[in-house]
């Protein structure tokens, strides 16, 4: 049996078969565990980056489920876009922007706005890293491509899509996840001595998605017909506008789950070393319970308001999978810290929030063809 | 170099950088060795259970292309709530049911019918392992949403799933799985010797829920229109009810064999130690070669059954895919133990068996618009 | 802390409790070490063969969105086929041809043009190596049943589909990657010493694939409609039969982007060991890399064309989306091998590469029904 692992540690501390001494034995243990730990740890965040980046499929298809169907290929272009441009801008600049530097021993303690180093991933040593970072930045990018869906010209939108992963969302990672954020929980005095955890990216994804998008829609107004005729007058109820496929609005609520799991359980960056795998257990387990309780909740409370206005209670999918994004957005901030029973009360408060708010957008008549209503709610909630 | 996994066993060892003696040693080496193993298996149970749950997406597509187009978002959300049901009363009490206390010290040795502790997970130390059994519930439930589509309210729907999650499944796992189960092979005496073995979960899983799908379907009765006309006389055949859309179908599909990779291989608990590798390869391998033989076997007998019947053969993609789908559940028993040429042979005869099960069923009016005839057909034949 | 690793070394070792001496430790060491690697490499296998797998659902649905819809049920069996008959083939013979005794001592040294031992998997051990082969072969077989959309008879497609992947592509392979090869790098002179290296099977898999389906294509004509009309006259302009779904289109090539995680990740084979992690993330962030700048270029230079040509410009979503394909294509040969930069230009010459190779195919009257154009022109640039 050759074990290629601890010929390697031999030969890179330069010993030979002879030297067993009690010392030499002790520096090869280190240097076996560190390299096997060190070969879980990439394979863990290879794992979870391609989960991670499986949500573009996942959102692809909650969006073509949720447009008209003469829409799709338009919608379509969008996402796959958005994937892309996230993985030019963030290998151009956004990485640079959000931690270039960080991690050199000049800077340490330092306070910075803006990463300055590392542009074109020229000297990043740790490429899995940006890899991981790459696939949440596009997260960030693409929910905005459902809730624009219908609207919004193909090259305004490449516009948008450039500058939220290049510039916007940087500037948020950099506040909050690099030891130089003025946020960063590294820091001895953030904000005051608030503090501000953000386990896997509660507030920097989903957040600085929500909100962009939230701006976006209301700049680009509604889409044609949805409120106003087309005479331009107001209409008695808004259009329903329902998406033309809610097989794949499922398949893409699953994608998203499936991917969640990537997201959450992935945000421990590593497995090895004490702790880290029951971190991991329950991220994993809390992302389920929320995911489920406001999938139910958003659908209970949504059959019980259908009954007292019609008088007869309606089971609505459209209710009960934005419930159960919803619930999956609330739990990402904490899913690591919470107890199981606390992300079911986290999952059954997130379901109804989500429910209010899409009333309030559509009083508001801001038109939310996607997901903006249970990101906007679900933020609000989570932070 | 420095290895956290090293550091942290220095720590709980309480060894400081002098202690090198031999013993001191050795305790070192076991512990960086168990706690490197125990990242590996961590890591390994959430990409099954990832994958196991990513098997919901394959059930909900699966029965969206098998239905008519109208009750797409009917079927959809009883896939979800399949889903969302069965994490929430697994958390409450199907967990407590099926495993409380089974790894207490005073309950060694004992049998008992159910578990009786760990309600609401309190207790529970490895959350992973819910995780896991999680997704296997989940899996167990959502067989039986496809054979009941296009019939049955939501709420009662809805009662199923909560019971059948909660306390069915747990109670045929607590007999089989659980160390106190009366069937366990941990007993020195199961079922007056005969043993029971049930490697992924073959029985448990796809029995229990298949056998349910059985009796769900023959109470609710066929769907309107597929045996009867609408004046309630016999059609002279069966009304065939194509779905809607065989490229879903196909999808399903591909992510229910994707996913029995994880149902199969994960049902090895743990990747470390002696044997488990090939464990987990013959396992991979055995999946494989029994969905693709039985795919072919029930593919070519239904072109000559076909051939004899109208005189010109038929290539048939539902026959191709059923057949593919029962191959591998009749694998699931024995993938860890049996040879791959059995595995082949095991999948060769799955797929005739669902042919002639699906014809017996449509014989005795048992209208089944999912997949329970090869449910039926491959339990027999696992078992 | 009970590690069954260490007590499985102990025990391989004849080792008990009282045997500290330096050199028993030293043995125990290297024991454990190689036990934990060997599991993470086998875990690292199947999470990399399923993700090759997988791809099949990919081409699935890239197929069923590209052909008419009256044409889906015929496609998604004939890739439901390829899985299939792939798995059979080459358990049975494929496997042997490839790497037949490749490994065994006697055979040290020599050059061969076929294996021909192990044939049915008989005196394998290392099934997991045959798993993830198995999946590489089914994508080289898949690859064609998008190119013959829409045209050639069931038996005949079969025939093709166990003859590709039983022997055609195992002698490929045989040639390439077993250390028989005749023009494998194990070798001291391959090729007159210019050497081949194929990291991850671009030449093997693609090569292989593309070349098979533009002969078959061209044998088997365009389809009815494409280039004449009903009386054979020939069109203006070719009829351009568009697909019939672009969500499934765009589901399909995020489903193989995800696949191509596992493929190109994957081939790495191990992921323990010195170099490893570095080799694996490269080629993660190259993948990415490529893909994207393809789809940019792709869609900037259609853009530009169709400006040209009509004075308008247009965002087409085909153009983006086989860009982006062709860029994973491109990069496939040497993505563990490049910097992130060259991946960005690799993928911005693969994008107009495959629309230069898209219009001299419909020039050719050859009628690509597929993808047969971006494997053509990224074989050619990446080998």
């Amino acid at each position: 049996m050759k074990s290629s692992v601890y010929e390697a540690c031999k030969a890179a501390l330069g010993l030979d078969a002879t030297s067993t001494t009690a010392n030499h034995q002790e520096q090869l243990l280190e240097c076996v565990a560190s390299s096997n730990a060190s070969s879980i740890d990439s394979f863990f965040l290879i794992y979870a980056s391609s989960l991670v980046f499986f949500m573009q499929a996942g959102f692809a298809m909650l969006c073509a489920g949720s447009v008209q169907k003469k829409n799709v290929m338009n919608t379509m272009l969008k996402n796959l876009l958005d994937a892309c441009g996230a993985a030019l801008s963030f290998y151009a600049v956004g990485f640079a922007f959000a931690y270039g530097g960080s991690y050199d021993e000049e800077n340490e303690g330092k306070t910075t706005f803006i990463g300055t180093n590392n542009f074109f991933l020229v000297g990043v040593e740790d490429l899995m890293f940006w890899m991981f970072q790459f696939a949440f930045a596009a997260t960030s990018a693409t929910i905005v491509a459902g809730t624009l869906a219908e609207r919004c010209q193909m090259p305004a939108y490449l516009c948008y899509s450039l500058v939220v992963t290049g510039f916007v969302y940087p500037i948020v990672v950099h506040a909050i996840w690099s030891p130089q954020g003025f946020l960063s929980p590294h820091r001895d005095d953030p904000l005051w001595g608030s503090g501000f955890i953000d386990f896997a990216g509660s507030t920097v994804v989903h957040f600085t998605g929500g909100f962009t998008a939230l701006i976006a829609t209301y700049l680009l107004g509604p889409r044609r017909g949805r409120f106003y005729d087309t005479r331009g007058r107001l209409l008695d109820t808004p259009n329903p506008m329902p998406g033309h496929s809610s097989a794949l609005q499922m398949l893409g609520a699953f994608i998203l789950w499936f991917g969640w799991y990537g997201f959450n359980v992935g945000s421990a960056i590593s497995i090895t070393g004490p702790d880290q795998s029951s971190i991991i257990s329950i991220s994993a387990v809390n992302t389920t319970l929320a995911a489920a309780s406001s999938c139910a909740s958003a659908l209970g409370v949504n059959y019980v308001i259908a009954e007292r206005r019609t008088g007869e209670g309606e089971f609505c999918l459209k209710a009960a999978l934005n419930g159960c994004l919803s619930g999956l957005v609330a739990i990402t901030g904490g899913c690591a810290v919470v107890e199981p029973w606390a992300a079911v009360v986290i999952g059954a408060l997130a379901g109804p929030l989500y429910l209010v708010s899409s009333n309030l957008l559509i009083r508001a008549r801001i038109d939310d063809a996607g997901m903006l209503s249970l990101l906007t709610c679900a933020c609000l909630h989570s932070t």
